[in-house]
């Protein structure tokens, strides 16, 4: 999770889709879908996701037991070990996630000013 | 925050205001403005949430100081210890963050739905 700045006023809705006691996709795992499509690796997108490997492979373990099919796919290991990659159901759930977040991030735009308003200005 | 029920299908927005390194908005905390103003107490409206009064009393002292006006004021003790009820800061900053997490909610709808039908349907 990024550090957040000082002084910086945000208001981000975190969307979380639960499925039983499961969240079956959020804003973690939406970020870990989209640094395995960059990295074409768990490891390397747990890397830079700043999750140990086997806190992201549970991630994607869970998002693809939710799914009626798998969002991510191993592909077959070489030398240095297999890469993984997002099926066309990965692709389009991350890319309706994103697009569900950044309409709600509009609707929200004029109830957040009038927030921003009242709140005290910061040192 | 209330148990999660089983098998329930859920997409909700949990909407956070930051101001610096602080949460000044968000869920549990309008939740606890909301209870204060049906109890008119920090204490009553603290055991409704499941909530230590100290814990309470110090998610109200961060909203007092984040905003430009306090949300929450105490009144004189009586015999029976002072209430606490909400100003009109306090009662229109709550009503805007629900206003704000209902036309989210309605933006994401089509989308949600798109995930939805991806989802395994649950035993």
């Amino acid at each position: 999770m990024a550090t957040r700045e000082k002084n910086k006023l945000t208001c981000r809705p975190r969307i979380r889709v639960v499925a039983g006691d499961q969240i079956a996709l959020g804003p973690g795992k939406v970020d870990l879908l989209e640094a395995i499509d960059r990295w074409g690796s768990i490891s390397k997108a747990a890397r830079e996701s700043g999750l140990s490997y086997r806190r992201a492979w549970t991630l994607v373990d869970t998002m693809n037991k939710s799914f009626k099919s798998a969002l991510v796919e191993s592909s077959a290991g070489g030398k240095k070990g297999g890469g993984a990659h997002l099926t066309p159901l990965g692709e389009k759930l991350a890319a309706t996630y994103r697009a569900m977040e950044s309409k709600a991030e509009t609707a929200m735009k004029p109830d957040w000013k009038t927030i921003q308003r009242s709140l005290k200005p910061s040192e």
